[in-house]
């Protein structure tokens, strides 16, 4: 194996439950009262699809113009919710570790540019890191899209990739792109629902996946063999 | 069967995703660092039990001095996040359809006396509903001390009672007074966790509850055996 593909939200930074809080108070602005459990249940898909699909979950319905003001005031409210997102224990470490080894490695995000800009700045992140954003492919997870993405851009071969992510979006893409799946509980999904969707291994967080980084047989780059 | 007992928190009014937010901010003002899916987690325990849990999981030390400030915070910052607890979908139309029905029931939770005002106010409740809080009982969930003291106050056995929860804790305490439990996926658990900490049915909500109320067996007051 020769690369990682991190998703952000839930996986490197702590920014789940303040999304979930911010889209449910964003539809009770516009008179939708959706459960909070409905949509944590849908982070970690893009926000136009997290709103269309627990609209319908939900049994209500909304113009597509409604749906892009929620997400709208989402964004703003997620901000006041959560001015500084806060990396996940390890994550920073785990960054900074594959760098040293050089084992490949990118981010492959539903996000927009904005919100994910405000999510890395506290990575550490070298400058020439690949980060796919919601902007970068035609469709977020689960479809694979974003993944797929991000391992043309590494020059990788998806079987040879890891993608790791909390939400069971990530896992479900990752199994369309082709690549092994490794899960962290940090979204709030258990550990169940995470392998249920086919995670490979599933881990507590950044921290400990750092602690099993030998298990994966992952090679760095300078010792790769030609694929 | 011939009561129901009802949790509050995420089981009647929606509150859990603020609660683990509310704590985690809590937590950093105080300077320590806790992941938002380790409060989740623990949301359910009396918030005193909460601290205390979530800091040794993180392999965290605090002084219970500091403890205590840190669920005073949360308190405000609750309030500040979710001035207007919402009740959970068909919570009101289920303890409405169980007073027309004379069908016992009755509310026991982990919560303090004025956070539970709060989520109390927009559930319609009738003057004389049994509610145990925090108060009420030596020790929290997952101890069985709150539903036992609602279920001595109702005049039913234990085992003529169900407990209606969204949380791991709510089960456990359930199993420990004797009381087989009906859970709910508003709080966030999934299914696969709730089944595994003993719980005898699962719904969505409240309103899918509502639908398979006919199935639980529950006699009204008035026509009850005696026991």
């Amino acid at each position: 194996m020769k690369a990682l593909i991190f998703d952000l939200d839930g996986t490197l930074v702590d920014t789940v439950y303040a999304h979930v809080l911010a889209f449910q108070l964003a539809f009770a602005e516009s008179g939708i009262p959706i459960e909070a459990w409905r949509i944590h249940r849908h982070i970690g898909m893009s926000g136009d699809l997290l709103t269309q699909a627990v609209t319908r979950d939900s049994g209500l319905k909304a113009s597509p113009q409604k749906l892009e003001a929620i997400e709208k005031c989402h964004g703003k409210l997620l901000h006041k919710l959560l001015p500084k997102p806060q990396p996940l224990p390890g994550a920073v470490q785990l960054l900074k570790d594959l760098r040293r080894k050089g084992i490949l490695h990118g981010i492959a995000t539903s996000g927009k540019p904005a919100e994910m800009k405000l999510a890395l700045q506290d990575l550490h992140l070298s400058k020439d890191i690949v980060v796919i954003n919601r902007k970068d492919a035609p469709l977020a997870k689960p479809e694979p899209d974003l993944f797929l993405e991000c391992q043309k851009r590494l020059g990788v071969p998806p079987q040879e990739c890891y993608a790791v992510g909390d939400a069971i979006w990530d896992l479900l893409a990752a199994r369309r792109a082709g690549m092994l799946s490794l899960a962290v509980l940090t979204g709030g999904y258990s550990k169940d629902e995470l392998i249920a969707a086919g995670a490979y291994r599933v881990f507590d967080n950044a921290e400990d996946l750092l602690g099993h980084l030998g298990e994966l047989g992952l090679t760095p780059k300078q010792n790769a063999r030609t694929s």
